[in-house]
């Protein structure tokens, strides 16, 4: 096999869209094709009758991505690639790199069985998540007055009680619609001892700080009268040291019919000396849980079971989802389609996420691999704009195309330094991260504060009391937010997955958007230079940062414009 | 990322052997690295606290191969590799490549889930499996003779039958197990109407020509007690025609409760026409069994467990496994594996068979790429040393190693020519053959009759009567077989999946196997020259061929020999 080539016949180079759709991808070393086509037909027919140019996707200085989509009306594919070079034809197939056909041999999609095809919710194409850690949010109107909590608008710590909750998000719902957020994550909401109930003691209640069930049921209708739909959040791979079975433990210890759900290495537990497996290295509150005991397992789904039949929630996002094995996440995936086949899966996994988002775990991850290369480019500038546009090519062919679009993709969360204190408070750097996030494929994420310019360092920092109070928002970014989310649901060129940058020498660049139907394009330009720059002819201007940023058909320096062909 | 440089943290470059041991390969371009290290440490820790060298293990023109397992008692895993270059060192993360550890970033096993864990059966790494055709292989002493049966030594065509049976079967264990054999799979047995039963009409019972159910209880008894092991065929992608499922349909049309059991496109099913989905295209007799559908999911799945608890058999071999998803796979693994911990289940994929073998589904695939890459070197001459050299190696690294351990080896079966055939009857070139498969990891099989110089072309040839007649037997092949299975099974160094290939200038080759622990080895040298090679002093010679081909500590032209050092 040769260096300068590369697919394998699945995920993420090769998979079924439907009963009878493949996507596939070619790997080509950087410039060496003049142009690819595919060759396919029937597995069990003689011959390849069929034959289809690649679109060129885009190259991340590894590889040049070629792409297309075949029909396959029985379901059987086998396929060989045409790459042309300068002066010669070659042929690539499961068996070589040859200038004979016969030689290369095929690789096959033996039959797109259904239950194999990566099925994501379709509404995901036009959402815009919002994420809001409740005890920090917002006080619902006339309760939750208790002494015990912290101002407002103190620095938070570690163990600092707010008293938001589920009334306070209630009575912001309008807020949260007029953004245009269409899906809210909450950060855990079950009764738990710590502000950030990540340590729960019962996975059936409501933390009483938040609400009851009732409030909750109030705040899940309302919200979806308001086209909003609600993920909560799954802490599976750990409990509270206050779980009804893990106290059990503690007061029977080996006795105790729950030993087996812990992973307890003495005869009884010990609090102090934390004798116990726990979330990363021996945090005594959070003992880990034996989810592959079919009890604890069984119980777990039944929690995700409960909430979706019980109260109507959307989906889930998965706490610690990479500690827990596969076999428990495809039966959570199998539960929670079932009982709610539109139901969104987001799992935390904060590194290369392929092995969950094959189909049959997850729709997508919390993409913080997209923050840490948009931060590098845009705010920190470690990264330069080609460095920066290889990473983003990278990162769209890492994972199957349902994942790319389900992909919650964020600027921040409770478990990060805030972006805009990562930028110093630049606002202008936070706008221009904003627009990007909003023009790439996948879900743009908003922790919530973001968008008002609320600053805080990494965790509990990042964690303070939402700033309400309009002379202390930051107006431009709200109103960014707002028009991002209204092209985001309007523009279906924002909706697809293709995603073609070019760049110049002196390190501009713009990129298009292209619909999935191929209709319809937007493209965004980015101004880096002390020059202007001159806009097409005609571009219908949809969004220009900042104001007045374009002048005469030319963008002017610093500035960003999304713009579309004039119809 | 550059394109030099290669890896992934999942299979087949990185997984879990046990809960605290890791095997990672690294992929570098040919001759591009000095050597390279793997820095690592516990995920939940700030540095990565252990490095460890990796060892080089084989280049296949496209990547050089480096292997290490190392060990994490946390079971939690990040890790970096140091790639010493010519002049400088590099690291290389999830991250970058770079000469900044920090800024290469890290790769990460998130945690080494005991359920995620590949478990194959210990017993594959000293078997010798068989291929049994039953129609073909013997009748049984005082029954089967049917008029109705064509002479033993007849040309088989397509519906030929010849009468074997499992009496027949049972009759030759003596035979089977002096040749070395310790695990027989049987081509289907169950009630069907071809010669080859693979359309099964009844899946719980033996078919009334091969016997009945007490003939294969005592059949498998008999072969468990001379320490022989049986796999049946599991025909789940289609049944036959006369199913009772798809009788109900053909006489019932929609209103038959089974219509869902299979997808037929009409209102009644039309065997003239064929409106309905088949194995292959329009194979009328072999109509598509609809898997999905819980009911015939449950129905299979109560099919892989009553054979073996009912009858102990010892794993599947699962035909056309490639067309069914792998939803069911991984029940029926979880299925089997849960009522016969050590059962071994073996998948009929041609093709690239990675997406089958990540632990979750099969322990291995019958190893058609094998095969071909064997006969393209050995039989046809079409490869030279070099080329079939780079793609043994490019094969033990396509997939995790124990599925690697669990292959079936295979230079023929009932859908294939005979290799004698393909070899034009040079029994030199089957005994060259014989020796690379014996010595190659995975389980070596052997097709019924080639052990003794059977011909035939592909299917119907390649099924002819077994030839028991003394003077009708290639001798020389049958005692190599012997000898072959005996060192299989006697010397760990051909237990393990390492294999350490050099080779000359002049296309020589030799290679060493290494046990698993590291302790043993053994070499294989095969002499394509018509000059004499030295062996080394004291090579204490395991095995030779032809007889005599070791004069004087040299190893004759065309000899081949098996040796290990003197102890």
């Amino acid at each position: 096999m040769k260096s300068w080539i590369y697919h394998v016949p699945y995920e993420p180079y090769a998979y079924a869209l439907t009963e009878t759709k493949v996507r596939i991808i070619l790997c080509v070393a950087p410039g060496k094709a003049k142009s690819v086509a595919v060759r396919y037909g029937d597995r069990y027919e003689q011959d390849l009758n069929h034959q289809v140019d690649m679109e060129f996707d885009g190259s991340d200085g590894q590889w040049d991505y070629y792409l297309t989509e075949v029909i396959c009306e029985k379901r059987r594919l086998k396929y060989t690639f045409q790459i042309r070079l300068k002066d010669v034809v070659m042929w690539y197939g499961e068996s070589a790199v040859s200038d004979e056909l016969k030689e290369a041999g095929v690789f096959q999609i033996p039959y797109l069985c259904t239950r194999d095809i990566f099925g994501i919710p379709k509404w995901v194409d036009q959402s815009v998540a919002y994420e809001i850690f409740p005890d920090r949010f917002a006080k619902g109107g006339m309760r939750s007055h208790r002494n015990s909590f912290v101002p407002w608008s103190s620095r938070p710590t570690s163990d600092s009680v707010y008293g938001g909750d589920l009334l306070g998000i209630e009575d912001k719902l309008q807020y949260i619609s007029d953004l245009g957020i269409d899906l809210l994550y909450l950060t855990p909401i079950f009764k738990a001892n710590s502000n950030h109930k990540y340590d729960t003691t019962d996975y059936f209640e409501i933390d009483p700080q938040f609400g009851t069930k009732e409030d909750f049921r109030r705040l899940v209708n309302k919200a979806h009268a308001l086209g909003i739909r609600i993920v909560l959040d799954a802490v599976f791979n750990h409990c509270g040291s206050d779980f009804y079975a893990f106290q059990d433990v503690r007061e029977k210890g080996l006795a105790s019919r729950f030993w087996s759900w812990f992973f307890v290495h003495e005869d009884s537990v010990d609090m102090e000396k934390v004798n116990y497996e726990t979330f990363a290295n021996g945090v005594a509150t959070m003992p880990k849980l034996h989810v592959a005991n079919p009890e604890v397992e069984e119980y777990l789904l039944s929690v995700a079971r409960y909430w979706i039949s019980e109260f109507d929630i959307d989906g889930w996002r998965l706490d610690v989802a990479n500690e827990i094995d596969h076999v428990f996440w495809r039966k959570f995936r199998h539960t929670v389609k079932s009982i709610k086949s539109d139901a969104l899966i987001i799992g935390e996994v904060w590194h290369d996420s392929l092995p969950w988002l094959r189909g049959d775990q997850f729709d997508g991850v919390m993409n913080y691999i997209f923050r840490e290369k948009v931060v590098r480019f845009f705010v920190t500038h470690q990264d330069n704009a080609r460095t920066f546009i290889r990473e983003m090519i990278r990162l769209l062919h890492k994972y199957p195309e349902p994942a790319i679009r389900s992909m919650f993709n964020l600027m921040g969360s409770h478990d990060t330094e805030r972006i805009l204190t990562l930028a110093k408070g630049n606002i202008d750097v936070i706008a221009r991260v904003l627009i990007f996030q909003f023009s790439f494929p996948g879900i743009p994420m908003i922790y919530y504060g973001d968008e008002v310019g609320m600053e805080g360092a990494g965790d509990p920092e990042c964690r303070g009391g939402m700033v309400w109070e309009d002379h202390l928002q930051k107006r431009e970014l709200k109103l960014l937010v707002k028009r991002l989310a209204y092209l985001r649901h309007s523009e279906t060129a924002l909706q697809g997955t293709r995603m073609i940058f070019s760049e110049d020498k002196r390190g501009q660049f713009e990129y298009k958007r292209i619909s999935k139907d191929g209709l319809s394009s937007v493209y965004v330009k980015f101004n880096f230079t002390e020059r202007r720059q001159a806009l097409p002819h005609g571009a219908q201007i949809l969004l220009a940062y900042p104001k007045g940023c374009v002048k005469a058909n030319d963008l002017l320096p610093h500035g960003v414009v999304i713009w579309k062909d004039a119809t």
